[in-house]
């Protein structure tokens, strides 16, 4: 999802009414039913706060500050945007008294526009040195205590606005986890010391778990195709669990007969793509693809960088050798458009994929593990669709678009939603930086064509 | 369709394949049945040839050099690369001997690139002030006659190959009647003295053909909306009339009920967006369209003036008021999406515009008609779907992306075929600029979302 | 002088004050003293009106129109405004009833601007396609007949007022005929199948008067330096003759000892430059000379080509080989900088430049002579600076700045002088596209350090 | 002087050769005798070491990182650019054995270019958040000590090279630090909560020294003019004391009579200028100066904001209102230029400012001062040259070219000597950032025409 088309974007204010898609009627709405009362969302907010801080942990103050790209946003305003989101949609409305943490802050962290021009502006955001991390740090401890208090009532006391806002301000910082994550690799990317992130992943870093894939993997083998026959298929969210409004209404497609691999491109699959003039060969690229190219001087996937011994490439672990059967990372939609005219395949429309994820397994290489980049694909299975959530976001050949019926709520909340339904191309299935219980099988992640710092890679599907 | 992206860019070139879904198994494949033989093919060459031919009447040789944008090319490059066309695919590969008429012009005119670099960059193809209009008419009539000989052949000995060459060319040509005449417009437009490309509309002004409205228009009066059930539709081009590639596969889709309105938008409605502060409201804009609004200041349709008097616009016919029941003309997708959203409502799908099309009467406000602008709409009848083809282009909400199970022809075709279907959204129904024989249903037009120099308009569509 | 920076944008307007240093004390005051009446002013101006007429017979309509980049106008522009200021300036202030061609020319051909927004924009000139070429011959014959009634009276009858504005619309009009030829080339240059302007030089294009040089030249041998003491020079211009206002006051100025080249640098020595690495190497260029190198991706002089056989120029003649014996032309400042720097010696200042040419020979390869492209230079003789008029532009290493006690005239005129004196740097001595009447030894031309369009060369410099 | 244009571009590596003036024939050579020996270097040494120190004490770690625009550059950057100045040129040459802090460092901090693209592109500065704030800091307590160890020699032992060095190093430094506080004062500025880098000047602030004007001053009166006789002047450094490269050769210079004024332009006066429309006519403006105007929106000098209460300034010590007496700052050429031609004078050039200077007092309100902001003048006396050092950089209408002679040495030192004398325009007197001991009357600072970041005023002049 674009960096600032956070909940944050997709949320009204003001009118306390919200564009997501939250059923309330039972006590089971929450993700997890087991958190039902006022105590176990405190507790998921904790915990998912902590996460955030977690996440800090190796940065210095200096690494909070800095801007790489108009497209991402320092550590600094994610922390800070996060904490004024439950400061101003929780805090300000439901806290009689509440006195906020500093006159500013809610200019500073607002990405929120209703009137033009009095937000700091987007690119602008890496001269914001002060408030200081340690200023934003007291903030996001301050506005904790608050909600925590909010929240510490007696079982069920917590009236339903309350906590549909308080979860939706979970997923909004679970974004900003990942974002937070991809926008740190590639302002480090362009350190030429190179620093990593996190030296090495968390040791030990193995065994895997049972089927998951390993850091030093052997050859998955060739991809099989799952084959689905031609009819009507249901897409979209249903249910009492949490989803972003742009998965509804859950509605009909008609899909002719398809077949989709069972696995993801791999960086000896891309290499080949590479070593057959895949760059240099306008026939391959769509038009405005092919213009970035040469624009940009691609010679590969963003991070990679050729030497004398072969590829090297950056990861939040620092630089390395390219291993190549892990699944190619960071290339843009024209790339994986291109690398699937070259096979002759296709990408999958997001339809088709969704109706090939089917109710996924919830394992999967996600933030939680640490590695914060993807693993080679596991043993196959006949008729298993591996690599479904997690690992890498996976470009599908759908337009950004609504779904039928889609209809943005009124009032403040229209000016927010849908509104980014333009000139993207959607994704599925998260990535090795994206919190495990922020994903699902309908959600519908977006991005331009020429975006590379997200973990974005390539699975392909084909006519049936 | 994008200017350069005529047939030229989907067609094959050496291999003799084309991408163009010409079924040519009866004598009765031609868009018009009454010309089998190479009689007719050729007289139907001479009419298009010599249509271009009257467009040009109005200019001078000077207004035929210049280019006014990227997206516009010069009179000049129009005659040469339609002409081009048929020396490059048709004659140069069918007739033994042929000697080109220049050997400078097939790298002048050429739009396809099989190696970089080796055409004249776009943007600069108004720099070109030679070869003269004069030399580039000679061109035309060495052209002409070489083609003539080449169908001057007793019936039926025109093989199929070399018929579907002509046809692809004589679209190809008409693709570029249309756009020299935006380009035109656009051009003049930018002249401080305002030149009429046609002083008046041919005189007399005529009475129009009953129910298709009139210059001085009485108030259509309001919309109506035209309803469909949910169910399976079929949607894209068959039969062995021609259609482009893009117009296939035919293919099911899936539509929920959906009303849409039976006329185009009018200058009327559209005011009173603008002075509802529709230019003003962040919310009511795509976040792209709303971008595009404040970077180009725009305030109204492009080509039109606010005056102490009132609005005016200018025509291919000069600046003139504004006519408040004619079609609103001159809006980007950008424009549309907003105005719809502003009504609560919103723009058709490309297969709900299909649907509701139907078979339409070939009738309509076309270039043959001269008047180069669109006109007020008829009366309404109970569930007619009014201003199907002509007048304007209407701008869908979906984008541009390939149908279901196609695929590009292999070998040179395949730099070209679907090389466009990114970042663009679908027009339907053809404008007052193009030529009557070279619309249909099915046709796919498509321009990016903030264009504004084509004949542009809106038509809504809601949820039953 | 910058393309737009002739004599009208330095000219009062309104007030009928002029900047220009004419003095008219005398009845010799004219540049030549022969023509003291109107009726050898009306000669000089039909000649020199009818000079520019024979520089566009080559042209096409096509070709006036064009503009290649925002340096440059239109051939049709330059035919325009120079009319226009004859029109404005004279016509309309001192002819009763005079009745302009044109409403909407003084607003078409006026590169004036007392209020912003009003004028054409000067990038857009091109797109000026109406007015057509006829219509602007037709103005100016309609003006030239106009002031050739006003001239029309008994010996010394025309006013000094008169008298001097039409005398500096006959400079004015000279500098257009230079930029019309420059701008021409510059525009052919990027023609692919790059036109000539005139084939060839007029047969027979010798055989030149003694010691001019010569089509097809002789190594002029080494270039030798002439020497001046140290000690104070007057600077500036003197005297009745015409001059623009930016050549005085005449003043003092101390120069230390120097030498100065007596001859301009040629192709082959510039040539050594290029084989010595002269465009790869950082340290010998100005830091913003070195920036536009590797912007532009500058390899030699403008209009210069590599091939296989050696290097190529694109003169007015068409394209050719590099005759290694003419003097290298078309080099920005910072190549002329760079290149005297690589030698050890520098560029001259304008003061070193002027002392050194004193009173130079009015014969030299100017306009007039057609060829439009610098000859060899003829065989040395002690002390003699050779090629000092005419041949090629010099770049000097003086900012151009206002000379002590410059003051611009009050009025309207304060809008116009001395605003171009700002970084930009001296040129000196003419060329080969001069007329040989507008110029003299304290000509000062100007054009940015990047500019590379005009006929600009080399004469290197060194301390005593 | 341009950020990175200081001694460290203009000086040599490799060759142990440098351009700057400096005379070591005597044991005097250095700018104040009394430190002859390696004690005293050394004692000298640490204190401006130091004094960069207490310059950024009222920084956070945050606010060492950012890089407000390509022109400046982070906090980090200066600390560790300086440093590794005396590393590469002194330690790493004359000690034996010395072991650089870091291997990446010279990299990291090099904005010398003997090859293109090994340096951190410019504008990339603030990306780079490692090292931190800390290891900078490290890396300048390294060097310190092993200076301070090469120093500590008995008297005498210092070797002149080395001397020369460590000197040039050391106003390297004070360069930096006057770049620190400017480049601190922007970043600053557009933070929208415009943090002070110092909340107050330090108190009390205090009587100031007789003459040297006050905080809240009185009306300073009007200014007078000084006059001058025509006659040679010399110009440039001579003697032992440090001067740079570009302030010699001495020469003689032939001045026409003048007047200078005896002080700087007030803001009450510059307001005369603003309200008389001074910034919307352009007649008033250079060319490019109206254009930047216009292009970027000024309608005053830069750190000013209209607010209902009157113009407000941003100064170091924060937001407060405009004082009408102090000295009018942060002004481009381009206004001061337009306010100059406005008020019927003109700016100086730089032989007349030096010659009005003579031998200025050595008080001034400099960087230790720490206002770090422009004070009122105080009260005239006859003849007196007011401000002549410190307070604000006085633009003169000189270009920046080099002097009669100047020659930049040969060797690697040819890459940088000269480069910057281009488009750009000398400033004199120094500021209030300047450390008092850097600045001297032939010192020649210079800036493009557009920079408005550092504090520069005006002082106007006229012909006598």
């Amino acid at each position: 999802m674009a960096p600032d088309t956070g909940i944050l974007e997709r949320i009204a204010t003001g009118s306390g009414k919200q564009a997501v898609h939250v059923q309330t009627k039972t006590k089971q709405a929450w993700g997890d039913s087991s958190w039902t009362d006022g105590r176990l969302l405190a507790e998921r907010y904790r915990e998912i706060r902590r996460f955030t801080s977690t996440l800090i942990e190796p940065l210095e103050a200096e690494d909070c500050v800095a801007q790489s790209m108009p497209d991402a946003s320092p550590t600094k305003w994610h922390l800070g945007h996060t904490t004024w989101f439950f400061e101003s949609f929780v805090l300000e409305r439901f806290v009689d008294g509440y006195r906020p943490f500093h006159a500013d802050f809610s200019f500073l962290f607002n990405s929120y526009y209703n009137s033009i021009g009095e937000r700091v502006e987007r690119p602008k955001r890496g001269l914001m040195t002060r408030p200081t991390l340690g200023e934003v740090l007291r903030y996001r401890a301050y506005v904790d205590e608050a909600v925590g208090a909010l929240l510490a009532k007696p079982s069920g006391s917590v009236p339903d606005r309350i906590r549909a806002l308080v979860e939706i301000g979970l997923h909004h910082e679970q974004q900003h986890q990942e974002l937070l994550l991809t926008d740190v690799k590639h302002l480090f990317s362009l350190n030429p010391i190179k620093p990593a992130y996190r030296p090495e992943a968390p040791s030990p870093p193995a065994p895997l778990p049972e089927g998951e894939g390993s850091r030093t993997a052997t050859d998955p083998g060739p991809a099989g195709w799952i084959a689905f026959d031609e009819g009507l298929r249901w897409v979209g969210h249903e249910g009492n669990e949490f989803a972003y409004d742009n998965e509804s209404p859950r509605h009909r497609v008609f899909l002719d007969a398809f077949k989709i691999a069972d696995r993801l491109i791999t960086n000896r699959e891309y290499l080949e793509f590479i070593d057959d003039r895949g760059y240099e060969r306008p026939q391959l690229w769509l038009d405005e693809g092919w213009a970035t190219v040469r624009a940009k001087g691609w010679q590969g996937p963003s991070y990679w960088y050729r030497t004398d011994d072969g590829w090297r490439i950056f990861t939040l672990s620092g630089l390395r050798d390219l291993e190549p059967h892990e699944p190619v990372c960071h290339v843009s939609f024209y790339e994986a458009h291109a690398f699937a005219w070259w096979t002759g395949a296709r990408l999958p429309t997001e339809a088709e994929w969704e109706t090939a994820c089917g109710r996924p397994s919830p394992d999967g290489n996600f933030a939680e593990r640490r590695r914060h980049h993807p693993v080679a694909c596991g043993p196959a299975e006949p008729g298993a669709f591996r690599q479904a959530l997690g690992d890498l976001w996976e470009w599908t050949q759908s337009a950004y678009r609504p779904y039928p019926g889609y209809r943005a709520a009124p009032g403040a909340l229209g000016e927010y939603n849908g509104k980014f339904m333009c000139n993207q191309f959607v994704l599925r299935g998260g990535s090795c930086c994206t919190p495990s219980s922020h994903i699902r099988a309908t959600y519908r992640n977006f991005f331009h064509a020429a975006a590379r710092w997200q973990f974005t890679g390539i699975r392909l599907a084909r006519e049936a």
